[in-house]
């Protein structure tokens, strides 16, 4: 079974619409969060992509909304790799609320594999092996 | 032919991130600016959605990212209606950098129609007639 | 000696900017989660100021930058209460980064208390008696 | 008389929050929009700062509010040039609502002047006889 990354979030003023609701690109901001947080885990932080030189843009992104998040609540985000290809990965996104565990939104992010110059590379083979342990 | 909305996209700091390009998240959030501006031409107002107590909350968001956009560029924004159906309407989105036409982005926001509480309601025919006019 | 609320704040890349620093205006967005964490503690939430029909806006908001926080970096948000009165009350904001405990950013929001449409109301002796105790 | 720079705001859902109105950082983010159009009046781009090798990050940042906007209301903002000095230079904003010219909000924001790893360094007197031509 895949590896599944936790995260809270609390929802502020400032993540919230004059619809009383969270604003709908807040939750694919929020997404980078369980990213971030899962490749901490397997060793995969800012300073060593920086290392390499290398940069992960997005590619794709895709949210399905179920249900609205409303402010001061508090979140549950699930993170979970999908695949790591030679140029890209791409990784899936929940979010529930935390007390009830209702599904708000699921999504995805697809990811390259640049230099700082934005051409596409092939991710390392050392890297690669870290971030497969995902998987 | 469908009519398509147009409108100019700068790029602020505010928009960008440490990579040095648009963060992912504020495409999908200029993409609001292309569905308002249609509905306006059409008559379709904030004003008048509020006087039938309507919301039109996104549902479903999509982007794929081609290229990256950079601080203090002048981008293009396309949006066009691709169907209204009883309780929903789908969007697309094209962003391209204005001086050389390259595409940059391409997208799609799906929403639904509730009412001020979040439940589902039909759209109402009178503002389905003039969305209608945007096909 | 005032209560201090502290916080934990992780740099996204969606709060940086193209000159590879956190974007201004986000450190004070990160104010708004002091306050509430302050509030909080002291029984002040959102539902209780729901139930009064109250808000807390902005009504004044300053920030001193004296040096930049980057991309990943893991800062400490710091809260106190400066003053409560009638029909308003202070916060003190500083921004540190966590490791070295260098000072970042220093700032306050003043707000004033306003019923639901906006008119301002004095704050129910209640509430002020709980605020008070974080002076 | 010193020259106001003028600039048109269209509030979206994105602006605002669950108060109902514009949540308050992001009128401090309007402001860079009124800077930036005042600079390229003066021939002051970002591809010249660029070439130059420099930044103009916020150092100060003052907001005061007035009255809120709503979502999709039309703003008015007003920029103009305080002082420029060697290392430093201030701008004043004003927002309006365009239809009444009710003053929203009034802030200023106080620039630094760096090299791209934030080092301060003097105004070059080429940008700095340009800018001057604001006051």
């Amino acid at each position: 079974m895949p590896h599944k990354g936790l995260a809270e979030i609390r929802v502020l003023y400032a993540d919230t619409d004059a619809m009383g609701i969270v604003y709908h690109t807040n939750y694919i901001k929020w997404f980078e969060v369980g990213r971030t947080e899962l490749f901490r885990e397997v060793g995969v932080t800012h300073d060593r992509l920086e290392a390499f030189g290398l940069f992960m843009p997005v590619t794709k992104a895709y949210c399905h909304y179920y249900a609205p998040a409303r402010y001061d609540e508090l979140l549950m985000l699930e993170t979970e790799m999908i695949y790591v290809k030679r140029v890209s990965m791409k990784f899936r996104s929940v979010i529930r609320d935390k007390s009830e565990r209702k599904l708000l939104v699921e999504g995805y992010t697809v990811h390259g594999c640049t230099d700082c110059e934005g051409r596409v590379v092939r991710l390392p083979e050392e890297l690669a092996f870290d971030i497969r342990r995902l998987l």
